[in-house]
């Protein structure tokens, strides 16, 4: 047999597998948007049977045997030499997530899948009525089930591979560990609050406008217009409505993203369907060349999230966008808007206050929301933490960051999802998309110059084609470094981010080395 | 193995069968609702190799084993003797499912499904654009596979069960054949055809209120109020919104309607949506002994449209109903319904105008629709009428029946979407759910006597109670003459059906057996 027909059986498994999977994700997302309260548990049933039908397809006897037809081991992920270079990073993503898979048995991953789809239902009501009591068993569940995941991998006691916490951010930031995580955050933490406490020291912009009360299906107009400008095709997506926003891929033409509405707080939608859109727009950037495929992915959670916080901060909360912007937002909201200027419209959306919730969380003291879930994390999964103290843990740090105490678990511990899929590890992928995000962006002005005119003439066309060019091109074909350093020529690193972010305060809040300006 | 062993191995293969039968509505569900249009193609290839997933499940060597072990062969289907009554029920529609998806290979069913994806993308767009010759390969292609799939099964030429068209027939009202239905078919037509000539000599009642313009969205929230209403529990089901209404099972819990607006036809949702409903009933009523299992199905596609017909018609546009839920119409739409007394609602209502529009159609001349189309696919299957002549054939046909002519095929061959789904066979169920109804009406009021006071108080229980008693908790487990002949002691007969009607109709337009009264 030639290494065409080999090659194309692993390409026929590798579709069908996700052609499994994306029915799964048909299934969550409905879970998430439409699905009447008593449907749950069944399609919790529905979901893990489909997710085990999904790992069988991928983990057959038959695609280690034709991985290693093609070269292709553990040891030389990429096979033989002679193939064609992107064969050659197929097989590399195909071993990776082979070898992952095929260690984790069937009734594991089927128990878990279904243990996500009721436990993720029990947040919604325990966020509900403010009820973590309720929803405890479910978090100790998921940790269980996270812990055991990544020692089936190799991390954790007995294992050689890492911690079980190495082995969780493994998943979303390949070969990053919790000690280089924690080299970046610790000056990233010290600056940020020493910002945060000079620009506590300087004035208030008015928001009073925000408050509305915006009529929520009008919103929902301004978001399909917003996105219509932004370059989401809306013949190869949709936004629906969810209690935690999210993008989920259902098919190569199939992207969607989800918002909530609240009547009181107009920003918070608008800005989580930019950063959703830009979550979208690199699922929907992929080239023909590897769609359908698993390269079809991003090169990391953390490059995920910084397209999403490029386009909602750097981009969407930049002057030169809302230059362009506002007049339509107006439009919509005549009322409350019709007399307020760009000018201050600008200043209100980049009001720095910190808040106890994250998605909602200023670009200045974001990155500290990250930080404590980072720390909680990491003291959960060394066991120095235990699930029912976690509230309590969240508090504390909360008024050490933050200076904030929650007033209930609503707005404290149970304001995210993630948990409740068992994403532990994820959210570090937030703050660690803002360097990324600046970094490309610090490159982005030195290719393309004078970006701001076009953004402020609503021209986003060079900036699709620069990242489209640049970034989502590649898929997963490049780890997150290799991708780093070939589009910027450097490693990660936090000053582009810290310079960015200093800059624009300090101009904003009309701040000084030494406090406010005179 | 003792035989509540097998049969436990028996009813998980069941399960994990229909698990991943309703992952597949849920993408079908999906397709007609909410994905994007560029999603179609991929969503067919998607769904095509969940339901050879699903085949293959049902099909797999295991299941005809442990059906033989416990004594159900082709023969004796209901397997050993010994056995609790309800499980030789299921024995009886596993082996019968069993042996009908055995004889059809996998690449049949995945092809079919895929075909049928992407034939009613087709068809939403031919409809859209009015466009036959768009719709034409894809309607052969499905005329094609419905032939295969019954010849697969013995019927067709060098088969012994009869006719394709007999094969087709019996996938909806197993052991009914064409010439059965014609026997039926044909005192129903010549009665209405002499019904609808003395209505048309009859006086028109105004209907001129109805054509708004009414807003959407607040037909929505009364369609929201009148399921709430007439007793569909929202916390186990959905209503959204598609080019056709339809109802899916997507979980024992999760079963969904949907209906389409239109501003200038306030009745059209509505009648929809309490149509609809009525399937919902059926689905929502099973008992827990059969739930999640084969046995939670209609007895017959034709028992599932007499309970859909007999809400939207019987209960729907009776006087009694409108007494009760007229004024909260008005609530919605006091500036068209304010000033409408209930008497002229309920003649409107119960208009008959023959028109073009099956859906829309009136009680008397609704089966004429059903029986031009019943007409046209014996044709199509016994090789007298080729594909593309369906148009012609069509108008023909209605200017027969009904004295009419589509101006185009959106509005005549196009509407309906079952031909585009290959459902060819299904539509004589309407029509035969007519009679079905009539003859349990007659039964519950000989019951339950005054029903008509309940209703003009807006309470449904009574009937709820008996249709659950008397239908619902029965499943599939009995054949549909079985299940009339045990509620009603009395076989399939028009009589009841054509009592009911003309007393209604000669009373509505004040007729005499000569004409029109006095």
């Amino acid at each position: 047999m030639g290494y065409e027909t080999v090659l194309e059986q692993l390409h026929t498994i590798d579709r069908e597998y996700r052609y499994l999977e994306k029915a799964a994700a048909v299934l969550q997302w409905d879970e998430e948007t439409y699905l009447p309260a008593q449907g749950v548990a069944e399609r919790a049933e529905q979901r893990a049977l489909l997710q085990g039908v999904a790992h069988d397809r991928l983990t057959g006897a038959e695609t280690g045997r034709l991985l290693e037809q093609l070269g292709s081991t553990p040891q030389n992920l990429r096979g033989d030499e002679k193939l064609p270079r992107i064969e050659g990073d197929f097989l590399k993503v195909m071993r990776r997530n082979y070898d992952r898979a095929v260690r984790l048995p069937a009734d594991f991953v089927a128990g878990a899948a279904r243990a996500e789809g009721l436990s993720q239902a029990a947040w919604v009501e325990a966020r509900r009525h403010n009820d973590f009591a309720a929803f405890l068993p479910h978090l100790i569940t998921m940790i269980d089930f996270a812990r055991r995941r990544v020692e089936y991998w190799g991390f954790g006691e007995g294992g050689s591979a890492g911690s079980v916490y190495d082995g969780l951010l493994d998943i979303y930031e390949p070969g990053m560990t919790a000690q280089d995580i924690r080299t970046v955050f610790e000056p990233l933490r010290d600056r940020l609050v020493s910002l945060l406490k000079k620009i506590a020291r300087g004035p208030e912009p008015d928001v009073s406008f925000l408050k509305g009360p915006y009529d929520s299906d009008e919103q929902a107009r301004f978001n399909h217009e917003l996105m219509d400008l932004l370059g989401f095709d809306l013949s190869r997506g949709r936004l629906d409505i969810s209690a935690h926003p999210f993008t989920t891929s259902l098919g190569s033409d199939d992207i969607r993203i989800t918002t909530r509405y609240f009547k009181d707080n107009l920003l918070s939608s608008i800005f989580s369907v930019i950063h959703e859109s830009g979550h979208a727009f690199y699922e929907m950037g992929f080239p023909p060349t590897i769609r359908g495929t698993c390269l079809a992915e991003g090169a990391s959670m953390s490059v995920h999230e910084s397209q999403s916080r490029f386009w909602e901060n750097v981009i969407g909360r930049g002057r030169p966008f809302w230059e362009g912007v506002f007049p339509m937002l107006q439009t919509h909201f005549p009322e409350y808007l019709g007399r307020i200027d760009t000018d201050s419209f600008y200043r209100a959306v980049n009001q720095v206050k910190p808040s106890l919730i994250r998605v909602d969380a200023d670009e200045v003291s974001y990155s500290l929301h990250i930080i404590l879930r980072f720390e909680l994390e990491q003291r959960l999964f060394s066991g120095e933490l235990k699930a029912e103290d976690l509230p309590s843990a969240w508090r504390s740090l909360m008024q050490e960051f933050l200076g904030l105490e929650p007033e209930n678990d609503a707005q404290g511990v149970l304001q995210d999802v993630h948990w409740s899929m068992g994403s532990f590890g994820y959210f570090p992928s937030y703050a660690l998309g803002n360097l990324y995000g600046l970094q490309l962006w610090q490159k982005i002005r030195e290719d393309l110059g004078d970006v701001e005119t076009a953004l402020a003439r609503k021209n986003f066309k060079a900036l699709h084609t620069w990242l489209r060019e640049r970034v989502y091109c590649w898929g997963c074909r490049l780890d997150p470094a290799e991708l780093l350093m070939n589009i910027t020529g450097k490693k990660l690193s936090v000053t582009p981010f810290l310079e960015y972010i200093e800059a624009k305060y300090t101009k904003l809040y009309g701040l000084t080395t030494s406090g406010v300006s005179s």
